[in-house]
């Protein structure tokens, strides 16, 4: 066993797997050894230049074993990825070797009631257009759910769009099995199921190769898509934490973005008036009339309404939250980055009230509302304009200080980002799975430092 | 104008509607005449006796106009009532007069995803069964859901199995719009929409006729039903809040009872061993195998569980919650009484600690979770060994001392039970539809003592 990364030795690159898919343009290779920590202009130049030797694109689950076998028999390292979609360089390869690409393997088992298992490379939106045949859809999704895979959020998303009402994925019940192909001498398959799928959930793909995955499902609305603005952002905040609080009003999507974050969306300018502050929801058609209601109650002014019917065309209203809202700005202009960030429960809102004043322009206020612990709270994904790490040090640590859990997406360690301790269970899995320390090698502390 | 209540004159009962269903056996008027108020020692001497003069039973809204026309013309006092499964004695004729029985207007009008128009008299089973056949089903029904009509529910109750998702009644959106006659000189159909409704909802009839609601639904799951026992009290609690904030499980019910309240539950005896405390739970399909975890995370043991597809076989666990629970009670041992109360947010449940311990088997803890402004919090319908009022109302200033939320099931006044205050809204709409003051007379404070 080693924990110090290992080098490609011993193997050709285009003739390792010849009956697997293989890119070895260096181009390709590039494009696809990166994700969105591109966002971050500390991650930027720390993972400059960092690429795989090889992609390989199995598309079944014996080309995986053979991809597996193969690294463990040369030792080298191996990173696996969806459609790279996340953040924190979380599958940029820090030392070469295998690219693993899942997202040939993209087959749905089976869609019943409330639940489905599918392979790791099956989209979101696949998935979710899928059970929706059967009055279902996926609980909860990233704002990249047209191209992100199961797996890939699994393996390094946290929620999205639904979190609102189901949580985070970590929550018990948000994911009910895996299916991991290990990177021993002779590859196993094991099957997790309850809270044992917590041994891999979230571990950045360093402790088994996700190759399937049961899921639960919700049972599904007509959404409607409508943009609010008001005039005054607290006004906007306290609409937004009163709306997660409506236990009578079906909401999917609660996401409030303070001036000039609305500027950046290009596309819905129309329906954005300048210096005004914008909400962007999702709500059950039911809830609509009780929406109007609420949204009078607070002063606010419904600028744009789409039915369920037409979800199909014009643009996705949730295309321009979560992630997708740092996307739109950064698209506007590349010197801002971002933040993430989750407030304690407060309904006062308070610590957002205090922020938004201290920084003003400089961390743009952008919250996305979600249940932790049964309780509706807000994440920030504030827009920052950046300067120096050491501004941007000082506005994380003047965020935590007042008791903002931040997962900091300017880092590329898994313990780093949003869990801050070491996880014990995904160490020790990995020990089991992976002793060679060949998966996506330099992520995660807790194995780099073991005894 | 006039805010005394006004007796019967110048009517025969017997032949004031020729053309509609009318029952003056004393028997049946006297049965129809009742609610659940029995279960409470200090209303039953307070309304023994108090019965209408006759019953009437249109089958359509015309007939229901021609009885409030009757009434307005007459000055007779007029009790609306569905299947008098409420509480409060809310629909007992504190002034004789009609009984206007609804059970037989009871179409369901439509049902579409998502909300259902139906008549008053539809029993929630009905419309349940109904919004199913589409994948749909109520949000929320009382433990009553067999023999309770919509209108009777939205009148008089406050919410129940479901709760745990969609909070009250009386929340904005659990309730989409309301239909209702007038008693005017000339009585009017008025439609009320969206925040409206709120001036007829949980009015108890003194201000309006409600002749057609329009219910939002939930998108159905699968509902398994299970029982779970512990050891501990305290640790049954724990678990029942645990699920309600488990944002990753999928829940309708979580009813949490300390011994010996399920030693009241006879046909369930064979689930409950001797000393222990019961969770009575519906739980989606897809939540069981996390349940299994979350169970043994707190040293439950599960000691029976149904399948959704065997739903109509042997008992309902839900007819062992809420106020069933007390139906049971009072079925072995008819000097038992009872309690509602709603405790404040506290996830560590100290006030249910202190109280279960400082009363004792006198208040036996009986919890069921539900969410209040998106937070979720037992209430309390705890059974209590009755003495004396003077105790009974000892035990509800104890509780109300601490914080706690006591809607008191022991008096007949609107505004004395849960509503605490005047509602200037439904007094002024009163003031509008029933300026006779004929409409369950007696019964609403705000009314009797305006200027």
């Amino acid at each position: 066993m080693t924990s110090t990364p290992i080098t490609p030795n011993d193997w050709d690159t285009s003739t390792l797997f010849p009956e697997i898919e293989t890119i070895t343009d260096p181009v390709q290779v590039t494009k696809l050894s990166q994700d969105y920590h591109t966002f971050s202009p500390i991650l930027q130049p720390k993972l400059a230049g960092k690429t795989g030797d090889v992609v390989v694109r199995p598309v079944n689950e014996a080309q995986v074993i053979q991809v597996a076998a193969a690294c463990v028999k040369y030792k080298i390292p191996l990173t696996v990825r969806g459609a790279g979609t996340g953040n924190y360089g979380q599958c940029v390869p820090l030392h070469g070797g295998v690219i693993l690409d899942m997202t040939r393997i993209q087959e749905i088992l089976w869609v019943k009631p409330g639940v489905a298992r599918v392979e790791a490379g099956v989209k979101l939106a696949q998935l979710d257009k899928k059970a929706r045949e059967i009055g279902w859809e996926m609980r909860m999704a990233p704002s990249t759910y047209r191209t992100a895979t199961i797996g890939g959020f699994i393996a390094g998303g946290s929620g999205g769009i639904g979190s609102i009402n189901y949580g985070l994925l970590g929550d018990r019940g948000n994911l009910l099995a895996l299916k991991v192909i290990t990177m021993e001498d002779q590859p196993r398959v094991i099957e997790l199921r309850g809270d044992d799928v917590q041994k891999v959930n979230h571990a950045w793909g360093v402790n088994g190769i996700i190759t399937e995955l049961e899921i639960p499902l919700a049972a599904a609305y007509p959404w409607a898509e409508i943009i609010v603005t008001f005039h005054d952002f607290m006004t906007a905040a306290k609409f937004g934490q009163a709306l997660a609080d409506a236990d009578g009003m079906i909401k999917k999507l609660i996401c409030i973005t303070a001036w000039p974050i609305p500027s950046y969306f290009v596309a819905l300018r129309s329906y954005l008036p300048d210096n005004t502050h914008a909400a962007l929801l999702m709500v059950s058609e039911t809830s609509l009339e009780p929406l109007q209601d609420l949204v009078a109650e607070f002063g606010g002014k419904i600028t744009y309404q789409k039915l369920a019917q037409d979800a199909g065309k014009g643009f996705h209203l949730a295309e321009f939250t979560w992630n997708h809202t740092t996307l739109h700005a950064r698209n506007v202009d590349t010197s801002l980055t971002y933040l993430q960030s989750v407030f304690p429960p407060d309904k006062s809102l308070s610590l957002v009230e205090e922020l938004y004043h201290h920084f003003g322009d400089e961390v743009m206020m952008h919250l996305e509302f979600l249940r932790v612990g049964g309780i509706a709270v807000p994440a920030g994904l504030q827009v920052i304009r950046f300067t120096t790490e050491e501004r941007l040090n000082e506005i994380i640590h003047y965020h935590e200080a007042r008791g903002i859990f931040v997962p900091n997406p300017h880092v590329h360690i898994l313990e780093d980002g949003g869990r801050k301790t070491v996880d014990v269970a995904q160490v020790k899995f990995k020990e089991m799975v992976d002793p060679y320390g060949l998966m996506n090698p330099g992520k995660m502390r807790g194995w780099m430092e073991r005894a």
